[in-house]
């Protein structure tokens, strides 16, 4: 499914790239034939081919690039001194600015969810480079694996791993669609998968993180603006209903003998439609089933529903799933089936830090500030570090999907809004960045 | 998923074989770790290695084995004074006595939908031999490929081209959920594939076909006994269901603002069950789903939803059908979606050959006359041939799931009685063999 690269050449004028022109060089990679858009999981061709981009575009802009122990790149621009970022680095404790987001898609997803917010955060160190913008702050460009969790089924693995929000025996041991581990497919990958985990040394070093990324909705388009502020981000989780029931044959079985988990987790379907409408404000959503054995001629032994749920208060979320919960497991005593809910995911409500808002809303005072019912990396970084983000506009709303959509001219208005706010958090050490 | 042979050695002795103990050389191939039994899918590992088992018990009998135009393996015993069976066979036309069933399963299927019925040709072969039954006629056994249709989707793909049931173009076209389709993976396994389809040469030199199959119910369990004679098998298809709708991000698509085809998909399974229990003997069953993209986080942009639907009266079937379709037109419609309905594959209602049913009677008089709501390769070529069924007792009544099951005292009363079958088929050439 992964196309190459359209290369440049390494020795190319170093005038600022476009982000539509990083884009483009990137378009051909990791298409997927059969849902149409981008399939790009953490460590398939694809995604190891934007690897190879990002390395590229570092080592362009005379970047230098590491992988952390948790399968992150960094690509960091020292301050001046030679002051560097990183664990150990010597420009010290919360010196460091970095801004980036992943490169990984949700199967059949868009060309901007991940990659907008790397392609801006090449196109702002470019934009600072022409300013002359220089501080004795390092700045990094990072990429996070396994944002959509759409290999591992855990959304934001790596930074989680990073900031100590999920257990490295626990990360080891996810496996993906063809069984593999994350242990295994990360050492093939290079990474020693015994030293994953958090990394505090890696986070005291940094004094902000900005991720900007694709509006995932219409309020951009709505209010007529190109950028926005974000404020803050949905809680959220993952949960999978594990319906058993009697497998058997399609053909001879009458339909009163049967306990069909298929007609089980029907009602587990409409019945998340049912509970999110009643709860206003909440979304909950069953995008993948996965029926054993899955044969057409076969009454299924058992179904896993898996369920995304979320809203504002965290309180009405956990209402929300056990309502779920109470009528799935009435749908299912009715079909004869027994049902197991297991939570895959889950992370509160985040507000983002709201002296570093505050600072984003001063350099970009045309910028409304909205909060987005999607997950990123900024969500489960914004507890171990402060943390804010760009969103840039979407013209269809739509996200996940092929039909997700940026205007180059509003993709370059967000790289330049981003670097922006990294010119005023590298130029002004003397104020204290957070609140 | 593709476990070795037990092998035995080839020069053994030629006692007559117990069908447990063909089956048990079998037991470590294509088991499915995942879904449990068995996964064995035409010209995959698993059933590529039961091709090979077939073919040493063949030489094992000094049968002589041969590969027909669409891939089905044939094991001949000519007859007396060297009479051949086949197309252009010295024996003539409706000579040969041809039995056997099928190598491939659905997907976490069990050990005896198919392998039982050749492994029971096997042991009967040994039975006739030792009898010292022999006659002009030839006696075939043969494995059909594609029975379950869990690769390609068309079930009884190998009898149907041999029949022509189904168009050579259609069925080098059908496609694996790899996206292989038929020719390329039926080429790869050695198969001429610009030959494939109708053989009437080859039926032209039957004079019946009679295949042994694991009942897939509970008739035998009720009556107690172990062996039934098969009467007629219900008319049944596939049919699919695509429902397109409008891909999104889960989290930030508002519940009010969604046409999510999942929410249809599941009113098409509770529209199947509930239009199946209002029509008495009607069966509708969905084993199969299939969301596009399939993350969890990600509103599906559409959703194909399998149905397999049958009943005794083809009209019945149809109503059935129509109504289902309707009801999810409905559905569909009510959530903003498109509902596309495709018939994968229709067979109406098969009754066996009343002459030949005659015979088995006669031969087997305390055995019970069953239909079946199941599909054999022995209905397709009702339609040229004259063919009839035996149905060893399955005490679980499960069948298409790993709980199916067969006691080695009946698989053997199984085989014996194949063997008599076989026996009055072969030494009462004088009387014909059809009405």
């Amino acid at each position: 499914m992964s196309g190459g690269l359209t290369g440049r050449p390494t020795d190319a004028p170093t005038a600022p790239a476009s982000v539509a022109g990083l884009l483009r060089d990137i378009a051909d990679v990791g298409r997927d034939a059969t849902r149409g858009g981008y399939s790009r999981f953490v460590y398939d061709d694809g995604e190891t081919t934007l690897r190879e981009w990002f390395v590229a575009e570092a080592e362009r802009r005379s970047l230098e690039v590491e992988t952390d122990r948790n399968g992150a790149l960094w690509a960091w621009r020292h301050g001046t001194g030679g002051a560097t970022g990183g664990p150990g680095g010597t420009a010290g404790p919360g010196a460091a600015v970095v801004t980036g987001s992943h490169l990984d898609s949700v199967p059949g997803g868009g060309a901007y969810d991940g990659p907008l917010g790397v392609a801006s955060a090449f196109a702002a160190v470019d934009l600072l480079d022409a300013r002359g913008v220089r501080s004795e702050r390092p700045l990094a460009v990072v990429a996070f694996p396994e944002e959509e969790g759409a290999r591992f089924g855990v959304a934001c693995l790596g930074s989680r791993l990073l900031a100590g929000a999920i257990t490295p025996d626990r990360a080891r041991a996810l496996t993906d669609a063809d069984g593999l581990t994350f242990a295994e497919v990360a050492a093939r990958a290079g990474l020693d998968v015994d030293r994953i985990g958090p990394d505090p040394a890696r986070l005291a070093a940094i004094g902000a993180f900005v991720e900007l990324h694709v509006e995932q909705g219409r309020g951009l388009v709505d209010l007529g603006e190109p950028v926005a502020v974000g404020s803050a981000i949905l809680g959220h989780g993952r949960w999978r209903f594990s319906v058993t029931g009697q497998g058997n044959h399609a053909g001879t079985t009458l339909m009163l003998d049967r306990r069909d988990p298929m007609v089980a987790a029907a009602g587990i379907v409409l019945a998340a439609r049912e509970v999110a409408i009643d709860h206003a404000g909440a979304r909950a959503t069953v995008g993948r089933v996965q029926p054993v054995p899955g044969g057409t001629n076969v009454i299924a032994s058992r179904v896993d529903v898996w369920l995304d749920a979320r809203h504002p208060d965290d309180a009405v979320t956990a209402a929300v799933v056990a309502e779920i919960h109470r009528r799935a497991v009435a749908v299912a005593e009715a079909e004869g089936c027994e049902v197991v809910l297991v939570e895959e995911s889950y992370g509160g409500t985040v507000h983002f830090d709201d002296g570093l808002r505050a600072r984003l809303t001063d350099v970009l005072p045309q910028a409304p500030v909205l909060d987005t019912g999607a997950g990123h990396d900024a969500g489960v970084l914004a507890s171990v570090v402060p943390t804010a983000m760009l969103f840039t506009r979407n013209p269809t709303g739509v996200s996940h999907s092929p039909e997700e959509s940026v205007e180059d001219d509003d993709a370059q208005t967000g790289a330049v809004a981003l670097a922006d706010v990294l010119e005023s958090l590298l130029l002004r050490p003397q104020e204290p960045i957070v609140s």
